[in-house]
């Protein structure tokens, strides 16, 4: 990673987290009667624990392509790092994928227990419609990102692509995997640019092109996840590696093996980023994102 | 009940199947890629099961009210119905009420599996929002009704309310379990007449009329709940039945009694119905049903 995207990242996960910090607050907000501390503590310990913060970057970089910087910009980010935190937290309980480790720290149901664990998924993923619904920004762009997330992250998106990834007489053919896959971690990472090109009220070609290059970063993502599972160390990884080959999961990288995975990889990574010409050197972080993407080690 | 009732619960309970039918089909929705069947069945299973949807009648008659009678209304009766089925498929779970049995049937869990349960409950919990965004209706009023769903539902809601429940070591004192059951059950039945008069446009006097008789339904709805448990066989209940006390559970029976407890069930009762009186005759399906609420056997 370039340390000018370090530091671009390093920028919009702290203010991601200080949106996160806010909206996990101990106070009951209008309509609430009390927070339950216990809860409270899973869910801040699930959303703000070690991460990367690459969905909120996404939002906010590709916000950042139209101008836009607002508040509403970095609460969206927020909101969606809190999916995404309720998904990990749901995929490693015992009855999906057991896992004891995340991010190199005792998975949620492990530091807490699973009844705390189900009920922390579950509330910050109603977290991120209530932060997206109380936005400031105009009511019509609320509900377009509210509609746009409650589809990534639904039955035809994320939560369709987990249940998919755990059947495992599913056929362990290209196009099934490449469409599990598209729907378990892809359409989050679509929506988080999209997320930014609503908040940028860009135009529909622009809309069109960024969806493009969020498909094709999407696929690239759990190529790469593949990839380290299969080749990574737990050290490096800060998870269990080479889990896939033991469960019998279905990946690109056991499909086609290593070699022709990190082609293809490679060849994703130069497509997402040939769909960002257009836009100039003002798309550099995206573009340096989308390599990131492809390189990483954990 | 009276026949007139039964037959407006009915009717209410038709159109709701009715439109989560349709929320449920088969057919991926724009933006999605497909929707697994085996996960979806599950969804279905969970919120087309036996049921009285008495939130959704709430939704309905609420917002019938100020004469709003719109395919919204009944779509928004059909999203909460969503919520409640996920949050009864979450805490029927082994690691929470671990329950084999509900309405008379097995429990999600166990007509599937305990993975699929916890995505089914995620997916409906997720489509809610999906179609509260996609109403037909302007922006402010479904930005509002999702707001409103997202803070009953959450930390400071169900969710919190659930995980107080669970928590043992909680203080099992009058106020504690009333706070305790208004958030676990009670926010989101005062949601339910809460979207009703935002559906129908509701005077903020009378949208403050409706939440106070919400919030005595709600709390009258839990008490009837826990005679039930505490009174009832698995054949009037449809569900195992004095569990509460085999868990010890904190509820208002175990803490006063059940003559004490049935006595403040009847005041509630007619206290949600005097809050009713502004509205005459037009609130008589509101005022039979607070009724029935407290006097039901299942």
């Amino acid at each position: 990673m370039s340390d000018e995207l370090r530091d671009q990242l390093a920028r919009a996960a702290t203010a991601t987290e200080a949106a996160i910090d806010r909206l996990l607050t101990a106070t009951p907000q209008a309509g609430e009667t009390e927070r339950p501390p216990r809860l409270l503590s899973a869910m801040r310990y699930a959303a703000l624990g070690p991460g990367k913060r690459i969905r909120p970057f996404l939002v906010i970089e590709t916000a950042n392509l139209f101008g836009a910087t607002s508040a509403a910009v970095i609460t969206t980010a927020a909101a969606l790092e809190c999916v995404h935190a309720y998904s990990l937290v749901h995929d490693d309980l015992p009855a999906m994928d057991d896992d004891d480790l995340r991010r190199g720290r005792p998975t949620v149901h492990k530091a807490y227990d699973e009844a705390t664990a189900i009920l922390a998924g579950d509330g910050l993923l109603t977290l991120a419609f209530d932060a997206l619904a109380a936005l400031d920004a105009p009511a019509d762009t609320r509900v377009a990102l509210i509609g746009g997330l409650a589809r990534a992250a639904g039955i035809g998106g994320m939560v369709g692509g987990q249940a998919l990834d755990l059947d495992t007489d599913a056929p362990a053919e290209a196009q099934a995997i490449r469409t599990m896959q598209a729907m378990k971690t892809g359409a989050l990472i679509r929506y988080a640019v999209e997320a930014g090109a609503i908040l940028g009220a860009a135009s529909q070609a622009d809309r069109a092109r960024l969806a493009m290059f969020g498909a094709r970063i999407g696929e690239a993502f759990q190529i790469a996840d593949d990839l380290i599972d299969a080749t990574g160390t737990v050290e490096t990884a800060g998870k269990r590696t080479a889990k896939d080959a033991a469960l019998g999961k279905r990946t690109v990288v056991a499909l086609v093996g290593i070699d022709a995975a990190r082609e293809r990889l490679a060849f994703l990574v130069r497509q997402a980023r040939d769909t960002l010409a257009p836009f100039g050197d003002r798309a550099a972080p995206l573009a340096a994102m989308a390599t990131f993407i492809a390189t990483r080690e954990a």
